[in-house]
C-alpha cells in the first residue's frame, strides 16, 4: 500500500498534458488534413487511403467524413446557407480538437465555400493542410457513386454543388491532386510527401 | 520506382481502419469516461489527474471540458434548456468520435440532466463509464473556484445548478467519488481501478 502510494507520487504531474507531450508519445506531429472538392471527386476514398498508409506507419489518425458526422454531431443541420456554414464550422472545431489531442485528423467534405475553409485553417494555425481534390465535373458526374448528380440534374436536389450551387476552388492549397488523371496510389503518395515536407511525419 | 510501388502494394489495405485496429496499436481499449457533478466538485481536476496517470502509462487520452469546448465547438450555445441539451448532445457525439478513434475520452461537465447523460451513454454503448463526482454543496460553495456560487446567491446568475436549477444524481454510475472526503490521489486510483476491471487498461 505504501509502495503503491510512493510509485503514484513519482508519476504525479501537476501540469496538464500538452499537445507536444502527445506528439512525443506518438512519434509524429499532429495536424488537420482538409480534403475539399466536388461530390464524386474521391475525397473520402483518398482520405481513407492516406489514413491506411499513415496507420501502417504507426501514426494516430482519424477521418471525419459524412459517414460519422452527418448522422451524429451534425444530424440537426440541413442544407440552408446557415446550416452549411455551421456544418463546416463544427467539423473545423472537432478536427482541431483531434489535432490538439495529438491525432492527424483528416476531413473529407465538399466544403464549397472558401470563407468557411479559411476559418477552419485559422483555427488549426500552421498545422493545416488543404488538399484540393480536383476532378473534372463530367468525370465526377460519370462516377456519381451515390446517384446524386442524376437527382440534381432531374431537379430533385436543389443547390447541388457544381450543378446549381457554387464551388470556390482553393487559391493556395498545400496540394492539388487530380483524381481524374492520377491513380489513388499516386495521389496518396503525393499527400504523404506534403506531410513529410511539412515536418508532420518523419 | 517499381520498388516503391511494390512496397506500397504490400501495405495496401482496402478495408478501413477499425476501432479494434486502433486499440491494438494503442495497447488499450478506448472508452468515454463521463464525469458529472456540481460546479466546484472537482470534475475537471479529477479528469486531468486521471489523464495524467493514463498518459504516464502510455495511453492515448483526451479531456473535453469547458476550456476547450465552451469557446470552440459550443460557443454558439447559451443556457436555455434547449441549448443545455444541445451542449451535452454535442459533447457526447464528440466523445464518441474520440472513442471510435481509439482514444480514452474524458468529459468534465456538470451535465445535470440524467436524460442527457443517458443519451451519451447510449451512443457509447458498453464503453461508457459514468463517474459521479459527489461533493456536498456547502463544500463546493466554499471552494467556489470561479466565484460562480457567490454570483448565483446574489442573483446575478439565474438557473445555477444546485442553487436555483436541479441536478439529477446518477442512479447507477460506474463509480461514485466523494471529493469532500477522498484525496485527489485516492479518487484517481479509484477511477483507474474501474477502468482495469472494465478491461480498458491492463
Amino acid at each position: 500500500m505504501a509502495e503503491d502510494r510512493k510509485s503514484t507520487n513519482i508519476t504525479w504531474h501537476e501540469a496538464e498534458i500538452t499537445r507536444a507531450d502527445r506528439e512525443r508519445l506518438n512519434g509524429h506531429k499532429s495536424c488537420v488534413i482538409w480534403f475539399t472538392g466536388l461530390s464524386g471527386s474521391g475525397k473520402s476514398t483518398l482520405a481513407h487511403a492516406v489514413e491506411n498508409a499513415l496507420f501502417e506507419a504507426g501514426c494516430r489518425t482519424y477521418v471525419l467524413d459524412g459517414d460519422n458526422i452527418r448522422h451524429g454531431l451534425n444530424r440537426n443541420l440541413g442544407f440552408s446557407p446557415e446550416d452549411r456554414e455551421e456544418n463546416i464550422r463544427r467539423i473545423g472545431e472537432v478536427a482541431n480538437l483531434f489535432a490538439q489531442a495529438g491525432v492527424i485528423a483528416l476531413t473529407a467534405f465538399i466544403s464549397p465555400y472558401r470563407a468557411d475553409r479559411d476559418k477552419a485553417r485559422a483555427l488549426a494555425g500552421d498545422a493545416f493542410f488543404e488538399i484540393y481534390v480536383k476532378c473534372d465535373l463530367d468525370i465526377c458526374e460519370q462516377r456519381d457513386p451515390k446517384g446524386l448528380y442524376k437527382k440534381a440534374r432531374a431537379g430533385e436536389i436543389k443547390e447541388f454543388t457544381g450543378i446549381s450551387a457554387p464551388y470556390d476552388p482553393p487559391l493556395h492549397p498545400e496540394l492539388t491532386v487530380d483524381t481524374g488523371v492520377e491513380t489513388l496510389e499516386e495521389s496518396t503518395q503525393n499527400v504523404l510527401a506534403v506531410l513529410r515536407t511539412g515536418g508532420i511525419i518523419p
